[in-house]
C-alpha cells in the first residue's frame, strides 16, 4: 500500500487495498479516462493510485490537484453508509463481467437496491427517447413487463420517456430491473423520478459509476450509456429521434458485439426515425414484441451467460469453431484480429461473431482492438 | 400456319401468325399454365397452337374443348377494337423484357392507355393491403407522387387501399402509372375504380393478360401479382397484413432477384405486421420515403434498364465479375447455379446478385432454376 493510504477506515469495515484505491480513483477521475484505465491495467489500482498521488505531490497544479487535495475517504464512506450505497469492484461476485469488455470499464460501481448487480447478467437493455410518444411509451412498458415475466432483467437509464416506461413495465411484471444513472446516488435523477428510483431500488438495483455528489453532464450521460450497453446481452431501442442518446447506446452495444434491435414505428414519426436508421444503416434487427426480442437474445440471456454456468461448462460446450478460436486467444498480451485470423483461417465476420460469443460467455475479454483469455481464477463459478 | 388458322381477319389489320396464335392461346389457357409455356418455348406459339388444336380435334372432351370450340378470333378482335384495347406480344417494342424472366411469362398482354407499356421499364411497384389504414394510404400516395416526380413509373394493381392510393399519388404527380388487372379489360375492377382506371389509362396504361370477359378469381389474382413483380425493378410493400396478397408479390419479386422493400409502421397495427415480417424474415429493405426507395432501386431504375440503353453498352459496362458471370451463362440450354459456381468460383449470394443484375440489364434470362443468355436479336436496341 502506498504511503499515506490506510486500509482501515474508522467507523467502517476494513476495506481491501484494492477497494480503497478504486474508491479513491472514482472520486478523482472522470469516467472514460483512458489513461487511468491503462495505468490501472499496467500497475493495478493500488500502485497506479500511488503513482498518481506521487505525481500530484510533485505537481500541485496538476489536472486532479484539487480533487486529490480534498479527497476524504472516511467522509466518503460515511456518506455511502448514510445513503445505503455499496461499492462494487471487479472481482466481487456481483460485478457484471460484461463491463470488462469496455475500453474503459468503470473503476468501481456505486449500487443501491435489494438485488445484487448480478441480476444484470443475461439482461436486456430497453432504451429510447426522452420525448417519447404515447405509442413508444406503451411499447416500452409492454417490452419491460414481457421481458421480466420471461425471467429477463430489464436495464435502462431511468430517464423520462422510454427508459421510465421500460422500468415501470418491468416493475409491473415483478422486476427485477436495473437503472444506471449519470449522476451520483445522493439524489434522484431526474428529480421527478425519485419515487420510481425508490421502487427500482426496492425490486432491483440503482447503479452509477459516479460518486455521490457528482452531477450529470453531457459527457457523463454518454459514459453512462456504455455501461447500459456492456451490462446487457443486447439493447432494444424503442423510439429514438435521429440525435437521441439511445442511438449512442446502440452503437456501443454493436461495437461490443452485443445484439442491437429496434422497434419500428410510423415513418411519419420523428421519434421512430432513429430506430429505422438503426435497421437500415447498422443492420439492427427489427423487433415488434417480446417474443422477437427473446428470439434474438433469448438463448444467450437465459442460458449462456446465466450466473449458474461454470466456466468449465461454458468452455466444454463450445463447438469446434469456438474451441479453435478460444485456443487462438492468448492469456496475456492480447491478440488482434489479424493474428487470430492467421491462426483460425476464419473471415472477419465469423471471427468477430465467435469472439463475441466467447466474450458473452465470460471466457474472453476484449481490450480495444485485441482480445485475451479471462484468467480462470477471474471467472465466476457459482454452478 | 396450321390448317384452319387464317392470318387475315376481315375488318381488321393483318395479324402476324405469331400475334394471331398468341391471341388464340390467351383465350384458351389460364395464366401460369406451365405446360403451355413449355410447348410454346419448344415449338413456338404458332406450331404449339397447331398441336393443341389437333389434339383437341382428336379428343373433343379435352380440358380446353369448349374454349377451342367457341374460339372466334374475328369477334375477339372486334371487341378489342371497340374497347380500344391493343394486344402486345413478346418482340413488340413495348413488351416489358422483365416478364421474360418469369417461369410462365404472359402469352400476350391486353393494354389500354395513352402510354406504351414500355413506361414500365425501370418502374417501381407500390403495393399493399386492401384494408389499409389512413397512415398506409398517406404513405402510399406520397411514395406514388414522389416516385413519378423523380421520373419513375409506378406499377400497382388498382385494388382498394394501398394500390389505389399509390396510383392516385402517381397521377397527382403527373404520372405515368401502370395498373395490372386480374380481369379482362372490358370492365373496371374493382367496379368502384372505373373513374380511377379511366384516369390511369389517360396518363399511363391499364394492362391484363386476361382477355375481355374473363373474370377475376383467386388464382388469377395470384397470377396477376407475378406480372407486377416482374415488370418492375423492385416492389415496395406499404402495408400488409400477414395474409395479404401483396406479400405474394414481394415473394415473387424476391425470387426474380428484384429489390423488395417494406415500409414499417406501428407494431400495434396488424396492417404493418406483414411489412415487418418481410424485413425480419426475408431481408426486405426497410424504407421510409421516396429517397430511400430510390437509394435502393434508383440507379437500376433510372440508368441500367432505361430503354435508351443499347445492350452492347450494357454488356461493355459490366465490371470484371459481371463479365465473368456473363461469360459463364450459356446461350442455349441454361446453366444452374452449381454449374456457374464451378466456372466463376463465386459464393451463391454473390452469384445470385450478379445474375440478378444481368437479368435486369436484359442480358440474361432466368428460367426456373437455370439461367441463359438473351439472344442478341431479342434484346431491345433503341439507343
Amino acid at each position: 500500500m502506498t504511503s499515506g493510504v490506510r486500509g482501515h477506515v474508522p467507523g467502517g469495515a476494513v476495506l481491501s487495498q484494492e477497494r480503497w484505491a478504486r474508491l479513491a480513483w472514482s472520486r478523482i477521475v472522470e469516467p472514460e479516462t483512458v489513461s487511468t484505465r491503462d495505468s490501472i491495467r499496467q500497475h493495478g489500482a493500488v500502485d497506479a493510485l500511488g503513482r498518481l498521488l506521487a505525481d500530484a505531490r510533485a505537481d500541485v497544479g496538476g489536472p486532479y490537484g484539487q480533487r486529490i487535495e480534498t479527497l476524504d475517504i472516511d467522509r466518503a464512506r460515511a456518506v455511502l453508509d448514510r445513503l445505503g450505497v455499496r461499492v462494487v469492484i471487479p472481482g466481487d461476485d456481483e460485478w457484471p463481467l460484461g463491463l470488462d469488455q469496455l475500453r474503459t470499464p468503470p473503476i468501481c460501481l456505486y449500487a443501491k437496491g435489494e438485488c445484487e448487480l448480478s441480476v444484470a447478467e443475461g439482461s436486456v437493455a430497453v432504451v429510447g427517447s426522452r420525448a417519447a410518444t404515447a405509442y413508444g411509451l406503451s411499447v416500452a412498458a409492454d417490452l419491460g413487463e414481457g421481458l421480466v415475466s420471461r425471467g429477463v432483467t430489464v436495464v435502462s437509464g431511468a430517464a423520462f420517456g422510454i427508459d421510465a416506461a421500460a422500468h415501470r413495465g418491468a416493475l409491473a411484471g415483478g422486476g427485477p430491473t436495473v437503472a444506471v444513472l449519470a449522476r451520483g446516488l445522493d439524489r434522484a435523477y431526474p428529480q421527478a423520478h425519485e419515487g420510481l428510483l425508490r421502487e427500482i431500488a426496492g425490486h432491483g438495483v440503482v447503479v452509477s459509476e459516479l460518486p455521490p455528489g457528482w452531477a450529470p453532464y453531457r459527457q457523463r450521460f454518454i459514459a453512462r450509456n456504455r455501461l447500459i450497453a456492456a451490462m446487457s446481452v443486447g439493447t432494444v431501442v424503442v423510439e429514438a429521434g435521429l440525435r437521441s442518446g439511445s442511438l449512442n447506446t446502440a452503437h456501443v452495444a454493436r461495437r461490443l458485439v452485443r445484439h442491437v434491435a429496434a422497434v419500428p414505428g410510423p415513418v411519419t414519426s420523428v421519434q421512430s426515425a432513429g430506430c429505422h436508421e438503426l435497421v437500415r444503416q447498422t443492420g439492427a434487427t427489427l423487433v415488434t414484441d417480446t417474443g422477437e426480442v427473446l428470439d434474438l437474445m433469448g438463448r444467450l440471456s437465459l442460458d449462456a451467460v446465466g450466473p449458474a454456468r461454470a466456466p468449465e461448462t461454458a468452455e466444454s460446450e463450445l463447438d469446434d469453431v469456438g474451441r479453435a478460436v478460444f485456443s487462438a486467444v492468448p492469456v496475456r498480451g492480447g491478440a488482434d484480429l489479424a493474428r487470430m485470423q492467421a491462426l483460425t483461417a476464419l473471415d472477419t465476420r465469423s471471427l468477430l461473431s465467435v469472439l463475441g460469443r466467447l466474450c458473452v460467455l465470460g471466457l474472453v475479454v476484449r481490450d480495444g482492438e485485441t482480445w485475451r483469455k479471462v484468467p480462470t481464477c477471474a471467472r465466476r463459478v457459482t454452478g
